[in-house]
């Protein structure tokens, strides 16, 4: 419910323009292709680059890769004086990126970047780092540490991830299985994962003039804790449905929402209808609404909503799926593979 | 020659404390080791980390992966406006880290941060990092675009990349077979390639109020070209001497200058004399040391002094080796493994 009179705020009068981002990806994708080698099975675009080392060997390993960053959830853990959470936000999220092409972590490795180095501030994001990669299987292979005086004040730093992970060839998650009537089980997210802070940001501190270790009592939590909650790794919960090939595609819920993420685990000829009665959304995606006066396009583009993964499963098997995700919490059906491109909300 | 009177200039007194960032990677190192797994076959400190898909495979295809970024060179574009070479530099940069593991690339991956995106320059950034990819034969398999308000000034970005190479086991090259009397053979550099640049811009910018497109008459060149010649790809030059074995391990000149990276290619009991007579300085160098009063000692842990890559050649076939190298560039014996550690600088 918006409250009238309030100033609206988008996540691009935050400061992110996302239509900006998608006109220099296109320039990028055309370099990238120019680029491309026979070890190449993707485009740039997909959660996570293919390549393989066997080009004829259609049950060859591909090693599936990703780099990512915290975006200014980094902010908020420097403003706080947390930093051994962003490296497993970090590590999360690639896992998470891979895991919807159907592959399991090997290797990561990182970059941090400040302006003068704060030897205990960066171990203490390298201890998120590697709990993260403990907690995944995933190896900590290297990194490079860069002091860049004049790049970043004084107690800021910026921290960049990328993970290879490997899948048999066959065993790929494949957009072209997927058909109308396939059934979307989602996955809850612990917060607001590593998407939206500029945004998120602007409301609590600016907006609502809260500090970091404000209480918010609708949260039952201070407002680090409800900002820093760490990035769900869903490789646990789906790895055993991968197993069991009860998982057609899936799509990792970051920037640009349910409605820029969910397309992209979907043939192009399809679409999705989403029930939006289908769970209760956390209260602080409420909060967010409501204090920042966020249209609800821009809370959907902008937030995950309670939504950090969601797996396209064959009807047949969604009873089987949502069982074997009970073990490691809840999963339920969010609405269904539609015969039309795009992205419905509806209230079933 | 240092010039009396005037401020003498370390890499310390610009900003950079590698001594801080020694103390850290130990912590890091400690950290990094709680994380592996099975399949890696290196300790964190190596030019790459090594990992296997076939621990149990003697010949198996060993990844070999590096990650880095460009430092403060990425100021010196941005007072220029020239994007398009920095791609180059990162690329040939990580090609350089992985070739001296024996491998050659297969793909890499990007990391561009910046306050808010300005879609031209982002895709010029992207162009020199297609073309360093064409011309290593790696794939640009993909990468992460942020754009992060209040973390980086308007007109500043960062950019970090993240290499994967491959190299059969048997074929990596390994410091154990370095003995004493082993021949260095050096390569030639291009210029600062991605190093010492925090101490340079304070000597050129500070000390001699020189701008980017000042014209410097003892170099023939600009500032602006001076300090953005690319950083070289050895991969066109060695990769001839890796497939006849001529080469037993080699070090890439980085930040640490040659005392603190050719110990990374030689057994810790062994170490190395330079002959400083061997070779012309290239006259950047010598401007650098004369208007900044830099110590020596600090001259050769910044710089690369004109050396961008170091190999360790057996004795008996130096000449081959050599020979071979002519066709990419010349290189010269610039010393000679020795039986003690540390690395020792005379003139013959």
């Amino acid at each position: 419910m918006h409250e009238p009179g309030a100033p609206v705020l988008t996540y691009a009068s935050a400061g992110v323009d996302i239509d900006a981002q998608d006109r220099a990806l296109a320039g990028v994708k055309r370099l990238a292709r120019s680029t491309f080698t026979a070890g190449v099975l993707s485009e740039i675009g997909a959660f996570g680059g293919l390549f393989t080392l066997e080009p004829e060997n259609p049950r060859g390993q591909v090693l599936v890769a990703s780099a990512d960053g915290v975006g200014t959830k980094l902010k908020v853990a420097q403003m706080a004086g947390v930093h051994d959470t962003v490296g497993e936000d970090l590590v999360n999220h690639c896992v998470n990126d891979i895991l919807v092409c159907g592959a399991r972590p090997l290797f990561f490795l990182d970059y941090f970047a400040s302006g003068r180095l704060e030897p205990g501030v960066m171990v203490s994001v390298v201890e998120g780092l590697a709990r993260g990669c403990r907690a995944n299987g995933c190896a900590l292979l290297g990194g490079e540490t860069a002091e860049m005086p004049g790049f970043y004040a004084p107690g800021e730093y910026d921290v960049a991830g990328f993970i290879v992970g490997g899948c048999r060839r066959d065993r790929l998650l494949r957009r072209d299985t997927v058909a109308a009537g396939d059934v979307l089980v989602a996955l809850p997210s612990t917060g607001l994962h590593t998407n939206g802070y500029s945004l998120a940001r602007r409301i609590v501190f600016d907006v609502l003039g809260l500090r970091v270790d404000s209480p918010v009592p609708e949260l039952g939590s201070t407002v680090a804790e409800a900002l820093l909650a760490v990035h769900r790794s869903y490789l646990p919960a789906v790895a055993p449905l991968l197993d069991r090939g009860l998982v057609k595609t899936a799509a990792h819920i970051t920037g640009g929402g349910i409605p820029d993420n969910l397309p992209r685990a979907l043939p192009e000829a399809l679409g999705a209808e989403i029930d939006l009665g289908s769970w209760d959304e956390p209260p602080l995606f409420g909060l967010l609404r409501r204090a920042g006066n966020v249209p609800e396009d821009d809370m959907r583009r902008t937030f995950n909503l309670g939504v950090g993964m969601i797996l396209v499963v064959a009807e047949a098997r969604v009873g089987e799926a949502v069982e074997a995700l009970g073990a490691h919490g809840p999963g339920w059906v969010i609405g269904r593979v539609t015969g039309e491109p795009g992205v419905r909300f509806g209230r079933r």
